[in-house]
């Protein structure tokens, strides 16, 4: 089995976004704004919107199972406040768990969460309990800056952040560390905020003890790890010079990335430097490089390409393809076997 | 030869230091303001700083000349206004030229400017040109964000820079895009800033056309360049949703990466990836991580060892070593020239 952990609804019906974009005018003139209920999509809407795209190339590129969660980059935590974040979650959300349900043995769900800048994580628990409990979600995805580019919360490792973890350990899901559109000019969304998010949560756990105080917490760190495994030099002596452990023994119990690479150099230096046991297989299909790379003739996000072509012996494969899924996301693993899988 | 074009004054004598503590101090009562005069630092002291630390070691390691600016995380624009960070430019450059005059075969200086968070940078042009003039200087830093991790300041390829533009190829000069101190919580300066800087920079440049209104402008994206390498097909794909052309044509005859990488599977991909026109040698030493990688029981920063190590023709690590320098540096080359070399 092919488990691809990292893929979003980037191609949810025109009217999710016209519902969106309802919402955010009604921000300024409430007469504007629209109910929950003005959104209507059917599961044939939802069924087309999936089988087209991404179900279509999970076929023909030979991954079977996609851990789903909403648009990264519409999750924009910086608009409104609490309620407007709150409002467009559980939509969100909802829609993905109906995908998971109309195509049970191809979809399962992570959940977005309704941050908004300056509240309480804690404010987040109720939706992730109903994505958990009721949605049979397997995981989130957690945005370390939901001011979106502007860095205004504090580090991963900061008490701030620890009501989110203590329910994550208690339901035994990891978090994608997932930031969402940039409203800071400087930072091109998945160019630059989404790379540099990645290493950034590296490096405030490099820094910090976070995994002292929670050694079951597990954090994947999308698009390959943003810059870490290309500078895990660096990193291994930033983190000598800070007097901590061996990156192995600080992090890697608690750290993975996944293969979010988008050509065969950089998925070899990932599988090379990176112990097998924390690399987790991921597309991001359908997401922000949807071209066909005219060096190979081939879809630059076809990732599953670059590892069969890595020097991975076939037991390492499996591990990258679903062993560590499994481990890493025990709860997708519970549903499988719980399907005889 | 071997030109190691990224190398900062880490280790200027205590009373620099010192200096500028009371200069901050000044900026809340202006009392304790030191006068630029009661800096005094011998020429003794210079080569002491120099002799056993950079000079040492680069006579260890066998590279020949260093491009020495100022320390980058002291550079700290967001210090104080304009006339705080111009003096202090002016102190920190001076010094640098008077290390390049104590050794004029091993250092040659490269201008830090006195950016100041939202002044016109057309206010750096002075001491840029006091710089080149008076000291021959070759290149010059500049700071993409001198608020200080707060990118505050726009993109690179904004009108807001062309008057250093203009100035950089009045004077065939290439300019370092080099950031210093994080006063952002969320970012560790040499772990996260400076590597998000550099891939911040580089989207940019891709986002932009800042090369069609200046052909023979030239950046130095330090630290291998940040993310860039790694993620080359990610940028590769992201330039062709933007109906940019490839990025050879589009950033390669502007765009250069040094080899600041501290491990061999990370030269070896940056030498893969990018042509090796566009790589120069580099090692930020003493700098960021001053260590001895017990995986090879060397210095993680002793780049050269990487670059004897990597896949490359005696040709190749010529361009690397000395070739691409004199190349991306014309006035380093007309220095050399000049001397006989």
């Amino acid at each position: 089995m092919i488990i691809d952990i990292h893929g979003h609804y980037t191609t949810a019906p025109k009217a999710l976004e016209e519902w969106r974009n309802r919402q955010i005018a009604g921000l300024k003139d409430s007469a504007l704004a629209p109910k929950v209920s003005d959104l209507q999509i059917s599961d044939d809407e939802l069924r087309e919107s999936v089988e087209k795209n991404q179900l279509a190339k999970m076929k023909e590129r030979g991954s079977d199972l996609t851990i789903f969660s909403p648009r990264a980059s519409f999750m924009a935590h910086h608009i409104g406040d609490f309620n407007t974040s709150s409002t467009w979650t559980a939509i969100c959300n909802e829609l993905c768990y109906r995908v998971s349900q109309l195509f049970p043995d191809n979809f399962i769900g992570a959940a977005m969460l309704p941050q908004s800048p300056g509240v309480d994580p804690a404010t987040c628990i109720a939706e992730l309990e109903r994505c958990v409990k009721e949605y049979g979600f397997v995981a989130i995805n957690l945005n370390p800056d939901p001011s979106g580019g502007h860095w205004t919360s504090p580090s991963l490792t900061d008490r701030h952040w620890y009501p989110i973890y203590e329910k994550m350990v208690e339901y035994d899901i990891p978090a994608m560390i997932h930031v969402s559109t940039s409203c800071n000019a400087c930072f091109h969304t998945t160019g630059a905020h989404y790379i540099n998010a990645d290493t950034t949560a590296f490096m405030q756990c490099l820094t910090g003890d976070l995994f002292k105080d929670f050694p079951t917490l597990k954090f994947v760190i999308p698009h390959g790890g943003g810059a870490a495994p290309y500078h895990w030099g660096r990193y291994r002596g930033l983190a000598q010079e800070l007097k901590k452990p061996l990156l192995q023994e600080h992090l890697l119990n608690n750290i993975f990335f996944d293969t979010c690479v988008y050509h065969q150099p950089g998925i070899d230096l990932l599988t090379k430097v990176i112990p097998v046991d924390n690399v987790l297989f991921a597309s991001e299909m359908i997401g922000a490089v949807r071209g066909i790379d005219p060096e190979t003739g081939h879809y630059y996000d076809d990732t599953k390409r670059y590892i069969e072509a890595a020097n991975l012996t076939a037991e390492e494969r499996h591990k990258i393809y679903e062993g560590n899924a499994r481990r890493v996301y025990p709860r997708l693993d519970a549903a499988l076997k719980a399907k005889g899988l």
